[in-house]
């Protein structure tokens, strides 16, 4: 076996290694040689690998042959290059030596700087620089690192020595009064001379010998602390926690010390090469002379604009200039950088894709399609769905932040992201009647029901003490893309006295909040909101993605409005229409369902069926015209009639009253209709089964919406969806019925119009049983919002108390994203791959599509093109996010082949 | 194509058909013509086929070609075979025209006797016969059946006639009372003369024409009576609800009349060729002299038993003992038939396999393989399920017919079969102090909870108004074979003032009723119960099964006395051990689990389950005693917390004061626990993923008890299973600990004791995915009820609103069982079979059982035993009925190749 290669060198612009080799160099290790190769000044240095760690701990902490030459010779190398000695009593070369894993592990491991440094290179330093000060702050540092990483010794011993001096010398020297702190800034080059003869003192008390004055001895020590920090308690745990597997070892990295605060022609500075707020193509960043890394991160002085530093030292802007260049062409990518000047010259310490704000996003993305950077498809690749939601919704106007941290109330669940605004009340009834009085108002409950649905779409954002991100109340404002946070549980609300109590403070009704939906953050108070125009550069992405995307789009809307919206926002027809909504419109609607519910006889029911029809009918009419010319899915009726009826007794006599029946048969009712678990229960074409009228009550409504259309002129493509099928024969039974009064209307209206029957696969044995389902069914819908509830057995409603453990990775990491809200690709992907490819064994021409709450959301859209569907179908809001994920997964999939 | 075979011809010992060939010649046509040709005395006939009915309905109510000759060509050689004619005038052939179809209608088609009667032949008959009445009454009859059923005249027109003549001429005649009726039998032969002749002037008046006096004309009109009857609205309607497809017509069968009728030496009668009450080897049946069949079953005369007609007709009798040689000899199975005699000739007119009691079946079956009848085989084959459980089960005893009629109460569901005679009680409580003061109880609920089943346990029977055959009253009685009605909704129960009213009927605490856990019937009063001891030959058969069975059967058993009783009945190990019944045994163990459940730190759960460890240890010692040698698999706590604290605010209240905690706190907790969809929320391994405590508590456990017994010489053998699982890497944290718990038992005791940790497999997701689960768990055992409710999304609680209509065949016939009592073969059979491979495939030596109710159940042990599983495990009372299942299993498997 030809001996591996052991340390890789970097400098001079070259490197042994490059960006791509991160195993075996680390990721710090690997970015160095990436950047020294591409001509960027990069301070010079070697690493040595991973795999140098793993031999060190496979040989018991041994060296293995021949590194130690390895080692000699690419200090000699750098020596060379760097024009200075380690150890140089006149002109040291000083260096850095820093761990470097394959994987960010931050704080876990240990760097040792200005490692070179001795009582005699110390005064060398002190004289080169001019600058005794500076030299022997370095020296004492160094001790200190030394001492403490690399040898054992306590760090609070070091710290109480250099505490007892600005004490005991400094506050004194210079009268600092006893109720300020004395900065180490203060401390003068004699006192810190002192310092570092104590430090050293101190390390030979501890460890009886004393500090090394050989170089050599200084780098082997900090090499070995380094390997031994691998394996620290600290380091173990964080890898066993983060489940960070397979990764050999840490690399070393020994890298020439630069300098910032070596005087007015030294520096150091971040940014970044486009502006990351904007997106616009200019150079973005501060710098701060005379200074270290550390102290631009502090934030001790205000910094200048990159744009001062160009009339100041035009010679360094052009060096950085330079690097903005060849780093943008090297990486596509703008970049975040931070580098340092030392006298006048430009190091660069680290660069990475840098973190822009969405408009930028979409802003750097097209343009540099423009500039011919990159491709179409990289453009779009770049785009995240966090960066789609930025463009779209409102947003606290950040300029408050002094105010945000003043008002912070509580924090929720971020379950629709947008801001919002308003006066606080608590029931839907009044959200209703404020909203109607011109007030913005905030909708505050335990949880919401469908008979809140009013309300809440009257209410500019949703707050809820309990429920996850798909809860009632997720799952409707998400539908309207309006601001909603869940799950709040420390908010404490009393119905009775209209408050809610956090902690000791009360909030009354008619009190202002504002929610951030984005964070989950609930603040005191009116803050002022900031609604982003569309950038042109969306627009461009949007246009690109549906050039490519194969996937169609749909929304899942209710009411013509939802319908129109969607549309404006790229849907291309409607997936699931949930035709229960409706129900809860108005009183009259509400009364009317809840007459059929109560009603004993098919007669009854029939004649307040009779009352919804012309409802249903008029909204379906307004969605099929809103969608002219595109399908439309509606799903016949879904949820358990218990959801209709009302709970309190008060409501209950209102209803009884109302509809002319005892209060005690209402009531009566109401606690039959109680289920153990209605997730399971008497619902979907269930209802259907036992109460075959209502499906011809529905289905009339939409054919004759669809005839009426049709007459006008309007292009209708109505698909009826049954839900919760089980099995074919349960479909065969609806399927016949719902065409028999699909063709009566058709006859009786006199008009022509192609409808599909189909059904929703939402149950495990549907997707199980899929050809021969698929024998009867025109169109399959997943619902996988109750296809991951049944295969996991696991309802959303419920999962709050344990699904987080499941999904934290330091706790258990079962699953890597909530099922409900990134389709669970391994299992219920698992029956959806079945159910698409036996379906279309029985019926090839199979249209298939999803209308859970997955349908919207990135990663399970990528999945829905891989398997073959037709569309998805999500919310207005997530449309465009949709479509974007669609034309992700082809250019992804073009760039496996 | 050769022209099809329209008429098959049965007499004189040769049949052209036989007894397979149901499709083409009816039900009827076969049996008549498999009886003639195994050497039977079957009056002849021939049969037209089902084929001619097809080609009459498709040729537009035509007869096909050359079907005149073919019956031409049969009625000739029928009246060859019997010596007379159709239509003679002296000594006429008479015949019945019988509809036949593939599957029995019962009372759908119709039927023609006597034809072949005219003015002339009539009195040939009446003369032959020396009974003018007979031939008369004979006259009559036919004239109006043809009348009716051939030529569509009301029936109700002849009636009016008859009753006329009987009012105006017999009771005149015979100076019967006014208050007293007219028996047909009271008219005599020149009445029914007078009779006749109105009914030809009704004939001729309704239709315009004579009535047919040429028997060629009678014969084609009944024929065509026969055809047209099979379209008539009811039996169309009577298909399409019983769901019969595929069946082309229905066969017409003309046959040689026969009457018992005709004096001393003719009779009718109906038997037995074993006694179908005890099974023993003994002619057992009923003689009607002079009679007709039905005046056997209207019960008008009291019938003589068979024996005695050896003596009175030794000729006769000896003709049916070689009837029945042949019939046992031909079926090997026991025969009921009936026969007539007709002047001293026996004339068998059917025979089929004959009904009887279980501990027959059990004799007959033992009888005929000591007899060289049958196989061992086959005697299995023809055990079935109700058999044994009717040989367990007391009953009701049967002499109180009357009584039974009197008291029926109310008909409830039949979830346990036996019977039951208590008081009622209204609560558990009241059940457990009733008991101990040796009082005999039913206890009656709305429905059952966990917390009710020490009161369960004590009471004789169990009624509940709500839930089906597997809600949690039917699950826990039916583990225990006690008697158990629920769904009981006419019952309404009045907790408050202890009663429960049927209607107007009041039942209050402590009045006596009855319950027919096989019928699901309710009874006032204390009936008599008769509990039947075990025959020989069901030990014969068990022993038979044991000995060809492959599969284990395993008992699901909680307590060591559960155990015992199961290893009695044949189990050999527990299938499942559910820990959580422990908890409610005494209040103390309630208080702790209920103390460990409010506590809100993990050290408050560690003190409350430290006092529950030496319960469970208890327990878990005398089980692994009971099954000393047998394996024994523990399930881990399985369902939600708040099944196990109280909901009332009393209960509350005395709950916080025993265990020192707030009322406020307990109360809230109770909130807290409350679920949407308890069966897909916190419970099974979630728990332990939230409160590892409870798993190391119960882990400890276990394996104490298993160190303890293996020390006191018992083998033990623990297989530790984890619920709810639903993905490899939840199992493997959770495996994991269990292991380390286990393994540091083994070495604190000192013991070697060598156990399983294996996982249930009854979420959809773990059963797609147990490829990698097998990778962890050495055992799989399928949780077919959860299983099935999450794969068909159907709640078990609540699916008694809707799935009767699923059930019910003449409703929808979605489903052929219920899926919670029999496998739903289809769906949640698929995911079985996917998982056993799958699992097999990375852990070949995979063990797997079934630990569900279906279990239990034949069909479902039978797929159990197809699938490839190692053992099932039901309920103790159910344990024969799986080991005669897994045998039969056996043997029909090898019965295919």
């Amino acid at each position: 076996m030809a001996k591996k290669k052991m340390v890789y060198f970097f400098g001079g612009g070259k490197a042994d290694g490059d960006g791509t080799m991160k195993e075996l160099l680390g990721g710090k290790g690997a970015g160095l040689a990436e950047m020294t190769s591409i001509g960027l000044p990069v301070p010079a240095g070697f690493t040595i690998t991973t795999e140098v760690c793993d031999l060190y701990y496979k040989n018991n902490k041994n060296y293995p042959d021949g590194l130690k030459e390895e080692v000699e010779e690419n200090l000699k190398k750098l020596e060379k290059l760097v024009g200075k000695k380690l150890g140089d009593p006149s002109d040291p070369l000083l260096v850095s030596v820093r761990s470097g894993a394959p994987v960010s592990m931050p704080g876990m491991m240990e760097t040792i700087l200005n490692l070179g440094l001795n009582d005699q290179s110390v005064e060398g330093l002190a004289k080169k620089t001019n600058n005794p000060r500076f030299a022997y702050d370095a020296y004492r540092r160094f001790i200190m690192m030394y001492g403490s990483t690399a040898r054992g010794i306590e760090r609070e011993k070091f710290d109480h020595i250099f505490e007892k001096v600005k004490e005991e010398k400094t506050r004194k020297r210079l009268g600092i009064p006893a109720d300020k702190k004395v900065n180490d800034t203060d401390v003068n080059a004699e006192e810190l001379k002192e310092v570092c003869q104590m430090f050293k003192d101190l390390y030979k008390k501890e460890l009886g010998e004393d500090f090394p004055q050989d170089p050599q001895v200084q780098l082997w020590g900090a090499i070995a602390a380094v390997f031994n920090s691998w394996m620290a308690e600290k380091a173990v745990t964080y890898r066993r926690v983060e489940n960070l597997k397979g990764i050999i070892g840490t690399a070393v990295n020994v890298v020439q010390m630069v300098f910032g605060n070596m005087g007015e022609t030294s520096g150091t500075g971040v940014c970044f090469t486009r502006d990351p707020n904007t997106g616009e193509n200019i150079f973005y960043g501060d710098y701060l002379v005379n200074a270290q890394g550390e102290d631009v991160v502090a934030g001790i002085r205000t910094p200048m604009k990159l744009i001062e530093l160009k009339e100041r030292d035009p010679k360094v802007y052009a060096q950085l200039e330079d690097v903005r260049r060849i780093l943008e062409k090297h990486y596509k990518e703008m970049q975040d950088l931070e580098f340092t000047v030392e006298e006048g010259k430009l190091y660069m310490l680290q660069c990475r894709t840098g973190k822009r704000s969405p408009i930028a996003a979409f802003k750097i993305a097209t343009d540099m399609v423009e500039e011919g950077l990159i491709t179409k498809e990289m453009a779009i690749l770049r785009i995240k769905d966090k960066d789609i939601e930025g463009v779209f919704y409102p947003i606290i106007d950040p300029s408050q932040k002094d105010e945000l941290k003043k008002k912070f109330l509580v924090q929720g669940i971020d379950a629709v992201p947008g801001a919002a605004t308003g006066r606080v009340v608590f029931t839907a009834k009044e959200a209703e009647e404020w909203a109607e009085k011109g007030e913005k108002v905030i909708l505050v409950r335990k949880e919401t029901s469908p008979e809140d649905v009013g309300g809440m779409h009257a209410a500019q954002g949703i707050l809820t003490a309990t429920g996850g991100k798909t809860s009632h109340a997720a799952v409707v404002a998400r539908g309207w893309g309006k601001c909603c946070i869940v799950g709040c549980e420390k908010i404490d609300i009393d119905y009775e006295k209209k408050i809610f109590k956090v902690g000791d403070k009360v909030i009354k009704e008619g009190d202002y909040i504002t929610l951030n939906g984005s964070t989950g953050e609930v603040f005191e108070g009116s803050l002022k909101l900031i609604t982003p125009e569309l950038p042109e550069s969306y627009y461009k992405i949007m246009k690109w993605a549906d050039e490519i995307r194969k996937l169609n789009v749909r929304t899942n809307a209710d009411t013509p409005y939802d319908s129109e919206n969607a549309r404006k926002l790229g849907a291309e027809g409607i997936g699931l229409c949930r035709t229960e909504h409706m129900f809860f419109d108005t009183e009259e609607r509400r009364l009317a369902i809840q007459e059929m519910i109560v009603a004993d006889t098919v007669e009854g029911r029939k004649k307040a069926l009779a009352k919804l029809l012309p409802f249903q009918k008029q909204d379906f009419k307004g969605i099929f015209k809103a969608m002219d010319g595109l399908p439309v899915t509606i799903r016949l009726i879904d949820p358990p009639l218990h959801e209709f009826v009302p709970h309190e007794e008060e409501a209950q006599k209102h209803l009884a009253q109302k509809i002319g029946v005892p209060f005690e048969k209402v009531k009566h009712r109401v606690e039959q209709l109680k289920e153990a678990n209605p997730m399971l229960g008497h619902r979907g074409c269930r209802l259907a089964i036992t109460y075959p009228e209502i499906l011809e009550m529905q289905v009339t409504a939409i054919m004759e919406a669809a005839c009426e259309c049709t007459k006008e002129g309007v292009k209708v493509l109505p698909e009826i969806m049954i839900p919760l099928i089980i099995d074919k024969k349960e479909l065969q039974i609806l399927e016949t019925k719902t065409r028999e009064v699909a063709e009566s209307v058709i006859q009786r209206m006199g008009v022509k119009v192609s409808y599909m029957v189909g059904t929703m696969i939402e149950v495990p044995r549907a997707a199980l049983l899929a050809d021969k389902i698929a024998e009867v069914a025109e169109f399959f819908s997943f619902g996988t919002n109750d296809l991951t509830q049944m295969t996991l057995g696991m309802s959303r409603d419920d999962a709050g108390r344990f699904l987080p453990d499941y999904v934290d990775e330091k706790k258990t990491g079962i699953f890597k994203d909530d099922p409900f809200q990134s389709l669970d690709q391994e299992g219920v992907g698992m029956l959806v791959k079945w159910a698409i490819e036996k379906g279309r064994s029985t019926r090839p021409n199979l249209k298939v599509g999803i209308c859970g709450e997955h349908g919207g959301e990135l990663k399970s859209v990528k999945f829905c093109h891989r398997v073959g569907m037709n569309y998805v179908s999500c919310s207005p809001f997530r449309v465009p996010i949709a479509r974007l994920a669609a034309a992700q997964a082809v250019i992804e999939e073009k760039n496996k082949k």
